[in-house]
């Protein structure tokens, strides 16, 4: 198992990138990693070169580039250079803490598409709170594709099942359609559309549409959305969590004596209601759909976030996770091609 | 000033709403108020009614009806006859906590659009946080059209801007789009062109793309979004707010004693945060766009949030909130049907 790293990418690259890897190499001894990078900036930060080989890639795409036109342009970058060493064969994934465009753009373009998927879809792993039987939930697309089609969501479906039965270790993922109401009829033309094809779906355990006021109750294993509204959600759950936190914070820190005291005996609760929250103990985003794993992970990740995030990408090689996809489009090939004609009617 | 009243619609109607009735009544006399609905029903919980009419309404629409056939069978219910009363200017106002879909209908089938407005949008107040600043703002369309076309949307902006102005007293609202990044050149198509329409747009403070992420810190006055993703971001930030909260209390209760002794330490916090969350103190939602002030408020408000709402239709109706947009609209009829066959193309 050989995992391609961009040792360039993310707020606190190289050195908290290298901090994770060797971190992640100590935890799992069975990877090779290779690192991709300016040797020069990376080389310092590295204690011990066990398992891990470094691979000078002389340029840098930024936070700024555009990102198909940095592919284009730094071919010596070290996310192109990464993503040819996947698609070559050489390593198996692709982590990066870096340009998302850039690296969906490499997972493309680079990578490619697994045969008969229209669209690879963006999913994150969310925290469910409050729920005894559930602790986390997927949702795709969260920002692959700002324009998706009901085919398109169709196809998220698949993949999310496969994830879940992969990685989160789910055996019957229920499947909800994030729309704006439960009744079959809700929601514009592309999940109307989208809600009469995944009722009628076989092998797909389709519970209907959920709201979003419902996702961290645990309203489904799998949330397919398209990528303008899950990407939407996602940043808005955030957002809502840290404004909701500062708050807090500000109220104590403006509530007197007996409101800091108080605070203080609540110090365990308050880190085990940050712990709850934390979704990168999850790991990073991926792009399902391409032929390997391709994972983002914050650009604010630190080595722990890091870490944990070669652990998820260590579980979906070991699972199989993209081969069980391979193999499912293999064999259905003409009800996709059906399927596609129906939908675009 | 005269106000329709649904007597029948809410979770807990109509004692909840006639006792916010009474309580708006004793705050301002000013206000005239009908109160449509079934009397037998409605006037045991009356003390007294002063400045409160009666009106009989033999039918009710239930929370389970199918709005549009609802409002065709039920004649005699209390909406159609106060949204009738509305129409016919015996009523300045239309109020309910009843069935939304029912009263959006309602809202353009009987009381119809101002002339010019392709779809009115439905608007929602919600609280900004840690900003001293600023303390609210306003989004739309939070789901009266889950279809909604770039047109629309331009259209959303305006609504938005004289709310903002008449009701809110923000002299020049910051005019925001709900987009999946702050560039120019984000989103999907149609709002990738609804930001070319609204850079250009003469007479709109536009400041470009928000975020989900960004709402509550206080991104814009005014956050303009189709009735798809508005309605996904509202649900979702409640959602997660109140799973915060959820989760809160729960970790509290399972913390130990000095954990429940540091919470009762922070009671007055806790209450502090619980208000600045509570957005039902600026009243219900409006729908924008139609010939009088139609304000819908949650199924489950009791009677202090009916009274704000209340207060809310009042500043509306003193400060000639749907009279502005008739003239905006009246006077820029030229520029408007030049706009939608621009943004049609």
């Amino acid at each position: 198992m050989r995992i391609a790293v961009d040792a360039m990418g993310g707020d606190y690259a190289p050195k908290e990138v290298v901090a994770g890897i060797e971190m992640a190499r100590d935890r799992y001894p069975e990877i090779e990693f290779d690192l991709y990078g300016q040797s020069d900036k990376v080389k310092p930060f590295l204690n011990n070169e066990d398992h891990i080989t470094l691979v000078q890639a002389d340029e840098v795409i930024t936070m700024e580039d555009e990102p198909v036109r940095a592919l284009r342009r730094k071919k010596q970058s070290s996310i192109v250079l990464a993503a040819q060493a996947v698609r070559d064969g050489k390593d198996d994934a692709f982590f990066s803490a870096g340009n998302s465009g850039a690296l969906l753009a490499a997972g493309l373009l680079i990578i490619g598409r697994i045969k008969g998927i229209d669209r690879p879809g963006l999913t994150t792993t969310l925290p469910v709170l409050n729920n005894p039987e559930q602790n986390q939930f997927l949702m795709l697309d969260v920002g692959a594709n700002a324009d998706s089609k009901p085919f398109n969501l169709y196809q998220y479906a698949i993949l999310g099942k496969y994830y879940a039965q992969t990685v989160m270790g789910v055996e019957n993922p229920r499947i909800g359609l994030l729309n704006n109401g439960t009744e079959a009829d809700k929601g514009d033309m592309v999940h109307k559309a989208v809600h009469e094809y995944l009722a009628n779906a076989k092998d797909l355990n389709f519970i209907g549409n959920v709201e979003s006021r419902e996702l961290l109750n645990g309203a489904a294993d799998v949330v397919v959305t398209d990528g303008f509204t899950g990407n939407a959600v996602l940043k808005n759950t955030e957002g809502t969590a840290l404004s909701m936190l500062k708050l807090i914070k500000h109220s104590i820190m403006n509530g007197g004596i007996t409101s800091k005291l108080g605070a203080a005996m609540l110090k365990s609760t308050f880190k085990d209601i940050q712990t709850q929250m934390d979704y990168s103990k999850y790991g990073g985003a991926v792009l399902l759909g391409v032929k390997a794993p391709v994972i983002k992970t914050h650009g604010s990740a630190k080595a722990e976030t890091i870490a944990n995030t070669i652990g998820q990408i260590k579980t979906m090689l070991e699972n199989h996770s993209v081969d069980n996809v391979v193999t499912y489009f293999n064999d259905h090939s003409e009800e996709m091609a059906a399927a596609k004609a129906e939908m675009q009617k």
